[in-house]
């Protein structure tokens, strides 16, 4: 398969979603809705719906009605990043290539903005329709999963870790502790998402989720390493910025060349995990496989 | 009943549930964890998880199986407090005659403890023994009612609207649109979420919905009149902050006699909605009517 290709489809099918889900123009309050619809529908790459999907199609479900699910993911994703870049947290200008959130629309809808797409993600889990495709257990499940992974035992959880290590020289094993919660828990529910949605059983859930967690890990290197040796247009904002703010990164624990090399060999193991499952898995293994070669 | 003896139980019932709920003492992020129970566990009157309760108490159910969707309510209201009293929204130093939450742990840790108590709010919904006294349907009708009520054409729409209209000479009509999102919604969710706990049948869910917009809209005009006429002590903050920061209010449409007047002609409506209910719905009645000669 040519994962670019694959890629680039199911953006569009999640991009497709993302459009409709939210409230129609006009709708007031309208400068909340363009705020929100600034961040949720200004690129990126859609990572974690897509793994989401890939993670369903691995179990052989590929209906446009696990959307909901796929796009929560998102929403979660982009409230964080609008969080993330506020003057009290990274302070950044720039995002993807353009200016963050709160410079356009200033902080306090930047920070409603993010908690209102926040609210849409577990709206999304629970829309009425979802009950014609998903047992109300799955539906469940997925909320629960959802709020894990996002939560203080997650993502939220992991950035309070991140900020106060900064300019604190920690040791590796606390690194990983960081990136585990801070990017681990999320990319983990969006692949258990995906099982819960195509059915898994026991097992096969817990193959995803040992898959989840390697490709989390990778996923974070990379970053990393990006961070480090990419270029402004690569990036879409300035490099060298975890640097400057004093963070400890995998660079700079192995330099970049080893740093590479370790994410190699959890995309190796990640890769490994799914030798239980047949070609349907094969975006999920490619998706793994793009991880530590992808660009911004 | 003594409704003040009444409600400093079900707040004990709510305090004991939400201690538990938040992670031991000492557990990572630690810093989050104190931010977090320094707003949540701070005081504050509980009167979103009582009316939830109460209104499950009118179906006749008061078993503690429902605290987690009680204290669901209080977390979202928290966060919602946590982030409103940001210097880029409200600015407040105050809240509860208390430092704001940003005052004591800087404002990424406020932003942080909020987004924490957002998604506590969600996962509290989908605990996985909720699954032992609910429903898997009622559990997730449950989810509904709290993204819809605390999101975009919720909670947080309505603190976009209010923001908006700050120093606008704004109408009647938009004030109540304004207070119906801010306010009006999460507690029109309290009180659905207590029938669904309950196991209301659609007519009773109607009336305790209709019961929901008038104490809703009491409750704002209650908090409109404390904010203009209340000492510093009974509001635990500076009064006539809404005149000074050029907020329309019904006290400026109508007078605080007549905002009080138009207060008491919601409670009377409310209790109206009730004749269906017996007398296990006294405590809804009669919190109907203590929303109105509340202090603080």
């Amino acid at each position: 398969m040519n994962i670019q290709a694959y890629l680039d489809n199911q953006r569009s099918r999640v991009d497709g979603f993302l459009e409709k889900a939210l409230p129609s123009k006009g709708m007031e309050p309208v400068m909340l809705y363009h705020s929100m619809a600034y961040s949720l529908l200004g690129g990126g790459k859609r990572i974690r719906p897509i793994v989401t999907i890939a993670s369903a199609q691995a179990l052989d479900y590929d209906k446009d009605e696990m959307l909901p699910f796929a796009a929560a993911l998102e929403c979660v994703h982009t409230y964080s990043l609008i969080h993330d870049d506020l003057p009290a947290m990274d302070d950044d200008d720039y995002r993807r290539g353009r200016l963050t959130n709160h410079k356009v629309y200033g902080e306090g809808m930047a920070i409603l903005a993010g908690d209102g797409l926040l609210t849409m993600a577990f709206e999304l889990c629970s829309l009425e329709e979802n009950g014609k495709s998903f047992s109300c257990q799955q539906q469940l499940s997925i909320v629960r999963e959802l709020a894990l992974g996002s939560g203080h035992q997650g993502m939220v959880g992991g950035q309070v870790m991140d900020i106060q290590a900064e300019n604190h020289d920690i040791e590796l094993p606390h690194l990983q502790r960081i990136h585990a919660y801070k990017t681990g828990r999320l990319i983990r529910a969006a692949v258990r998402i995906g099982g819960i949605i195509g059915g898994a059983t026991p097992m096969q859930l817990e193959a995803l989720t040992d898959y989840a967690e390697d490709i989390g890990l990778a996923f974070q290197i990379a970053d990393d390493v990006l961070n480090m040796v990419g270029s402004r247009e690569e990036l879409g904002k300035d490099a060298g910025t975890d640097e400057k703010r004093g963070k400890k990164t995998y660079p700079a624990f192995f330099g970049v060349e080893g740093a590479r090399q370790l994410g190699d060999q959890c995309v190796e193991r990640a890769i490994k995990r799914l030798d239980g499952f047949g070609s349907s898995a094969e975006p999920l293994r490619q998706i793994a496989t793009y991880i530590m070669i992808r660009r911004n």
